[in-house]
């Protein structure tokens, strides 16, 4: 699925629950800062040793801690109606500009 | 593209730079936290209403904030081995159970 | 009690349990920027009008987050050395010349 | 100084701007949080080795981040009411209990 077919399915999930109501981009980035900040907490005491070698899959508190920072993400991507995907590949445009391969 | 091949692409885009060194999953979620206040700054002071009327296409300083949080996503999901559309996917499982829809 | 008062307190209670071994400043600023954000979560969903007209006491649940916030900011003044009203008074002479009163 | 003394000072430097306007409690947390990111900013890529021996002062950048922050606590504790001191001091009683000194 691309990032387009997973925020109308975000979009469904909302809507199935009558949640666009509080969606508005400003709600959103606060949420989506407080969901980065439950990611943070997982690795705020670790050493980077220690941090490079959690075992974290798909399933585990980390991974669902960044599903929930992707799931307002999408929203918000959806509520400005921004392709993301063609965000991320101008970003990146500009990126490889200011700061050239070696 | 879905979100692994994005991945891949990210990944080689700081393969290409040798920033991989600095990588560290305690160090892009710093990074990522950041990036997503340069989003929050972008309403901070905006009534709801204006934080709704935003002019935003996918080249806009908003959708570039977004997309450099979501670079680190990326970045973080690889360093980890997530597959983040399974993560994305199992969450909204979860959350389907927690909150059924009306 | 002034705030190089408070920070000595701060830090005898992080002596007395042994903490001191895991304030390091990166992981301070990671620590508290989490506690910042569980002082976001109780606005996220808040109309600015619901916001203005929340009841807060210093025992309430928001006054315990600006506490934890606080609480970690003193620690870093402390491992940092920073006289933390000098600080503050010196950005405020800053501040007035960058932004002069109307 | 203490902390309600600071605090008056930094709310007359709002009157003196006609910031106040814009001192929604919901707006100052996302602005708070924001200033917290660009302390963060400056740890992000360090090891916590070149963490600990930065040399800051209280006039360098890192203290003019951290002196950001507590302007906009000062300036949130001031709207809301909120005697920061006793709500520090409340909450050290709490931890106290949660974390009995060793």
């Amino acid at each position: 699925m691309n990032l387009a077919e997973l925020s109308i399915k975000v979009r469904q999930f909302a809507d199935e629950r009558d949640w666009r109501k509080y969606h508005n981009p400003k709600n959103l980035v606060m949420a989506m800062s407080v969901e980065m900040a439950e990611l943070v907490e997982h690795y705020q005491w670790l050493t980077p040793e220690q941090a490079a070698h959690l075992d974290v899959d798909e399933h585990s508190p980390i991974a669902q801690e960044m599903a929930d920072v992707m799931l307002y993400m999408l929203r918000l991507a959806d509520e400005l109606g921004v392709d993301m995907e063609e965000a991320i590949l101008h970003k990146m445009q500009l990126n490889a500009k200011k700061y050239p391969a070696k």
